[in-house]
């Protein structure tokens, strides 16, 4: 029997502000990271602690990031110390009539894990043939993959969403009674992240392919 | 004297990772941060790092964020710990004609510092009133303006812009010149965040303003 939710909330994913907003479906889960390119991750440098956006896919139940051979954030997270990592939508802002009341749409999701270093270089490419298919599906049999000189100056590291918190508001405005006779439009002013017309490079002499013709679709 | 750029690039500031994408001029922070609705706010709570989004606004020279009073992320935020603050926005994906080139481009400031509590009601209305600016500009003259009693219950915390690193990347595809000759279209699939059609509450009986009419322009 396969399991519809994520794993039962630890101390940390455990939502308390706002609890009827969280959500344990993993499909949510999974559009919510599958939806976005770029993640922020927070992690520990010695007293510092640091929030870096990059670049994440999914494979599975796990989530892939890459680096620099020895940057900061690698190193970091390879130390050992738990990191989390944030993904967040914002679908629209919420009007109300009192200021207090205003409030956002948005879905998110917070995972925290120690991230895993991938070695072998034939992992390594099946793992990065996943990020070109999320770029655009079909491209990974067009470009040169990575060489070996290539992969050994990346690092792909690998989170597992077993402990991951998702939070989805999809809300309409709510005043209390006292507030309803005030003169204020309420409603949602929506947000949304589009894909605008491909550029072609100015050396590009290629014709577009179909999943460039219709990115913007 | 006014400086146009913001300080000098402390230990965490200075950008190592490519670093000729690096920006110091401070109107580029700020479009980064007045553009966005949304921030993540990285800060530790006992071994544990946290990455939380939540909204911010800016004030001059400061940002401002707000949550429930006793919330895991104020108490930690204002232990005295220093927090990162990294605000991004995804402008494209850049297709090259070798896997190792590929890239995006964005936009990216990542702020550090220690948040301050802001406890006064009137610099608390006066400072929720520039957030109401953000939203929509002149709404703040028609919502009723928090209470003492919603004040209370709501922490605003400011943090300084003074250590911050801003990283934009507006990239064409580069690949070297044995790879030139493949057979692979090149270029950047944009990405932009717009403003969709307002949707009014079910209840709302009041015009839509100016404001509202022309959000999605």
């Amino acid at each position: 029997m396969t399991d519809p939710t994520h794993k039962s909330p630890t101390d940390r994913t455990k939502i308390r502000r706002l609890p009827e907003l969280a959500n344990h479906d993993q499909e949510m889960l999974h559009t919510i990271i599958d939806e976005a390119y770029v993640c922020h991750v927070a992690f520990r440098a010695g007293d510092d602690v640091h929030c870096i956006p990059t670049a994440h896919w999914r494979v599975g139940d796990s989530i892939y990031i890459h680096g620099a051979n020895g940057s900061r954030m690698v190193k970091a997270l390879l130390s050992g110390a738990s990191a989390s990592v944030a993904i967040t939508h914002l679908d629209g802002l919420v009007l109300a009539k009192t200021a207090f009341n205003h409030g956002m749409n948005y879905r998110s999701a917070v995972i925290y894990g120690c991230f895993d270093l991938i070695e072998n270089d034939d992992d390594k490419l099946a793992a990065f043939d996943y990020f070109m298919e999320k770029i655009s599906k079909g491209r990974k049999d067009e470009v040169r993959r990575g060489n070996s000189k290539e992969l050994g100056a990346t690092s792909l590291l690998k989170l597992s969403l077993e402990e991951a918190a998702v939070k989805v508001s999809n809300a309409v405005p709510s005043d209390s009674e006292k507030d309803i006779d005030r003169q204020v439009w309420t409603g949602v002013l929506p947000l949304a992240v589009v894909r605008k017309s491909p550029i072609s490079a100015d050396n590009n002499a290629i014709a577009a392919p179909e999943y460039v013709q219709h990115w913007a679709d």
